[in-house]
């Protein structure tokens, strides 16, 4: 990532506005997937005779005789056909769920973010539509038939037999499918800096989870026979503009895990995510599923790439930089009630959220309404999969008073999402990059939930 | 479904005639998912030079100096930035990837069919916007703050409390999420009357999967005062025009399998899907899956609706209807060589398709391309979830010569899909529902692929 994150922590203002907080709030009053009040009530009290009339008549009787039935259109008229062919859209009262870009937050929409709308997303799959996107020079939507993945050694011993493949020749070999996250190194940086940015959208949006089907690199290397004794890394390289440039340690493709992928979620990638090909590099940070992927070279020592040696780096406490920080650690969000949701009465609340660990399987979600006083262990939602969201429920009656809502992940290695606290305690405060820390929303009388920090 | 497909099992020629039939091929020909001839020739005479250049020149020099490199475009310019607000779109170049309706299936496009093109689809997750669509009625984008859900009971034995949910109040109550497939009873209804249609997405692609969220139906009885042990079966019913019935045996409800389901693939329900609310019951035809859900009734016996007692029934041979058959038993289709595809040249292909149960977990896959002689185990992708497409892959090396390719699968509780001889035996061939039996494909000497039904 460029250093505009930085800017941005020096000058909180650009990032949403007094009144773009406002809107916010606003919005979610008004929204769906806030929570109105008298939930129950009505239904409770109702007879039966009642309810029937209330379910036939949702648009209400307003005026009329309440005994007279007045179904609603879609209940009485002919809908709308199926097209000879198509592809299709979400409601149009879906319309604010969208990936957003924040204004101000760098100087042009080329090098830019878009953030995901997790407050607004079930379940684990990402849909390709919301996807976060992260581009260093914009992106492109590359001609298939003209794209080419080139196969070399950064000299001979490494790599045996060059290759070039068409997506032709690349779509015919064995392939898999899994579900993965990818995360930018940079999601979350805003909070190192104090910054308390509204809404889990702009705080940890710069996270998705698809299922990707592709080629495991290794397969390629040996067709290519490439000595993966000798050649102990590997060079990702991008077709687009910005010349995207990551190391890979060879031994994350020895396991199989690290696959050349053309499909996402079903269909092929979107043109925003590499279009037609993107490595696919489980647990690491976004920056190395190098997009538009043209080469892969095979050397023996680590490459120092600008986007590996300048950028994606660690300021630490003793002003040594920290490089080559790949995997993405155990990590947890809560996304509803999360910043900009508001509560609109008391009573039951399924508190939802994410997980998700750059090492392998979640293990166990807890979860604290109390700031971390107290915890109770969260339900894991089915399939747990290594390297990839995991949805996590809570039942929670909100008796009206302030709550500080928090979640804590532990992954199967062991590893404990740290407080904030821990986490500067060895990283200090100077860092953009890999903040994993737990996250607080505070809940207020007022039903308004804001995202705080707790010191 | 209404009773057009007997129709067209007389009048074959009106699904796709021979124009449509010679396109297919055409596209095949020319489509990116077909496999160049000369694969890996190229590619393995290249020298490390040549393979660069051709790598960073993707357009080919052409007539011009080899030894120039003339960059693309997406090498060297800006691309385009994020928007401020938005919702992706596949490439320009996926615009073949759609789902189809077939001119002449049906009289009317509101009581319709679109298909999915299986052929064009990765892994297990069906993108939601190439979902199959089954419309009654045609469907609705329904306004989600005046839709409603009631339960009730058939007397007041069955249910104490009557009760009516508005989206607000479901959505804050506990939710799961889980991955299911969707097969509508009438999927390879076709194949019954031996008619052939051209390709999988026309003879499986009433086929899709999604991860689906929602509240378990059993949590709302339970909130209502329903009474399990009198209320054996509840009925479902639908808000649009076509009042769309079914009866739901309770011990699927007791299971906690049965959703009312507001999420797909992590965003709120398609509109062609039932916005804002559809029942999920793993593992049944979707007619029973009901979409603009408004009602639940709890009651003592099967409630005979026109939608279980006339349609989605099977005319047996000895002039009986089996009725009430709503579990979609174990099946499979090999997607990729599938009809309508060109295999250009001979050598290595990844055969790929899937397998479901409604009973369970896919145990196993075989995979034949002899036409059922002889069999190989076909490699099953992770994730193998209950009641959800599994992805199957074999590696195949093609030898020139006509090949018959079907694949088998048998689930975890020991059904083996049949041929269509085995089907026949027991069920005649006057269906048009629950077809399930071996698919075949015979690949051409030509590469041309096509449906065929083995004797």
């Amino acid at each position: 990532m460029d250093d505009t994150p930085g800017r941005l922590i020096r000058a909180p203002e650009n990032f949403l506005d007094a009144a773009g907080v406002r809107r916010v709030f606003d919005e979610g009053k008004q929204g769906r997937r806030d929570f109105i009040r008298r939930a129950f009530a009505a239904a409770g009290a109702a007879a039966a005779g009642g309810a029937a009339r209330a379910a036939a008549n949702p648009v209400g009787p307003e005026g009329g005789d309440p005994n007279i039935l007045e179904l609603p259109e879609h209940s009485r008229g002919l809908g709308q056909g199926v097209a000879a062919e198509g592809y299709g859209k979400p409601s149009r009262y879906e319309s604010n769920v969208q990936r957003r870009h924040s204004p101000g937050l760098t100087q042009t929409r080329q090098a830019s973010v878009s953030f995901a709308p997790l407050q607004s997303l079930f379940g684990i799959v990402t849909p390709s539509g919301l996807h976060f996107e992260r581009h260093h020079q914009g992106w492109w939507d590359v001609d298939p038939s003209k794209h080419r993945l080139m196969l070399n050694g950064s000299d001979e011993r490494m790599l045996r037999r060059p290759m070039v493949f068409t997506m032709d020749e690349l779509m015919r070999l064995p392939s898999v499918s899994r579900f993965h996250f990818i995360e930018c190194g940079a999601n979350t940086g805003m909070e190192w800096g104090n910054v308390a940015v509204p809404t889990c959208q702009y705080s940890h949006g710069m996270l998705s989870c698809s299922e990707f089907t592709g080629v495991p690199l290794k397969v390629l290397l040996e067709l290519a026979g490439a000595d993966l004794k000798r050649g102990r890394y590997v060079l990702a390289e991008g077709a687009d503009g910005s010349s995207m440039t990551r190391t890979i340690p060879m031994e994350m493709v020895e396991r199989g895990e690290v696959l050349v992928a053309y499909g996402q979620n079903g269909e092929m990638l979107r043109p925003e995510q590499g279009y037609p090909l993107r490595l696919v590099v489980p647990g690491v940070q976004g920056v190395s599923w190098v997009k538009y992927l043209r080469r892969i070279e095979v050397g023996d020592q680590p490459y120092a790439t600008k986007d590996e040696a300048v950028h994606y780096i660690d300021l630490m406490p003793d002003g040594r930089h920290r490089q080559y920080t790949s995997i993405q650690e155990c990590k947890s969000v809560v996304t509803t009630p999360s910043g900009g949701q508001v509560l609109l009465d008391n009573g039951y609340y399924n508190i939802s959220g994410l997980a998700w660990s750059g090492r392998g399987k979640v293990k166990r979600v807890d979860v604290s309404v109390d700031g971390g006083r107290s915890w109770r262990t969260a339900r894991l939602e089915t399939p747990v999969l290594s390297k990839c969201l995991t949805r996590f429920n809570l039942d929670w009656v909100w008796d009206g008073k302030p709550a500080l809502i928090q979640s804590r992940a532990t992954d199967e290695t062991g590893y404990v999402q740290p407080t904030y606290r821990e986490l500067r305690a060895v990283r200090g405060s100077r860092s953009i990059y890999h903040n994993n820390s737990v996250q607080t929303w505070l809940v207020q009388e007022s039903g308004e939930v804001k995202n705080v920090q707790l010191s």
